[in-house]
């Protein structure tokens, strides 16, 4: 079988749209996908692309896909954030994920930076052996802290008058 | 004690990386930091930064900063995330971290974001109840995995022929 990974077009985001939810639903938040496809294609081919997407094409189907943007470390400097890397269910345990990875890690290696970075479930041990098998170190120290906009919104009405 | 908080300067970006420094050595990763003051200005100040910076002013004096960029959720979609938040060890406890998470907060929240994230060690109590109090939640699923350069090189090397 042969894989095709290439950069993703405007009209593919209706795939990676449909990809990202079944990753949500995988990760147990099906309720958590507030973006539509028309947001992902202004968000990533506009003047200032806030993501550089690819997708895994296996028989003229889109099978899965990588998507990641660049971060900074005030330790290292440039860096690159891999947001998510799907392969649809029915397509997995062919290498296509494989192929996704390293296309990433080949792209952020060309830019240059010096660490690339990512976040897994503690519980998608597949995962996690698959990242340890290629070379990643995953850290239990640190934690993820997340405000959402109910939580910007009551921190700012809170402390407005301080 | 007055405190100002205002976008940081070029000039002040040696004292930035004091602060830097401080806080891994406090996180007990005093030789991480390979960056210099020289990179932060060329990062931060070009046509296209990498980051915002603001500085804590008490007394005069650079006594915190807070430095943090923009990602991309897939199920949100424009984020900001929150690098580093640091007062120096002499002047905690005056207010100085909330003033500059609040400034943060609000500067991110006029981006109209529907997330701002960022990462505590989670022996660092004292970080994730300040965080907590203030409306953040503090996830213990979420694993971060990284690939540093050599990782990186190693995982090329390893892989350019398949």
């Amino acid at each position: 079988m042969k894989i095709e990974i290439r950069q993703a077009q405007k009209q593919d985001m209706k795939y990676v749209l449909e990809l990202i939810k079944e990753l949500a639903i995988f990760e147990r938040e099906p309720y958590a996908v507030v973006i539509k496809s028309e947001d992902l294609i202004q968000h990533g081919f506009g003047n200032k692309p806030l993501f550089s997407c690819f997708v895994a094409v296996t028989n003229n189907l889109i099978s899965g896909m990588c998507l990641g943007y660049p971060r900074y470390s005030t330790w290292k400097g440039p860096t690159m954030h891999l947001e998510d890397l799907i392969v649809t269910k029915s397509q997995r345990g062919k290498g296509i994920g494989f192929a996704l990875f390293k296309h990433f890690i080949n792209f952020s290696n060309k830019k240059g930076v010096r660490r690339i970075e990512w976040a897994v479930l503690d519980w998608n041990i597949d995962a996690i052996n698959f990242y340890k098998n290629n070379g990643a170190y995953v850290s239990r120290e640190w934690q993820i802290a997340q405000m959402d906009e109910s939580a910007i919104k009551t921190f700012i009405s809170k402390n407005e008058n301080i």
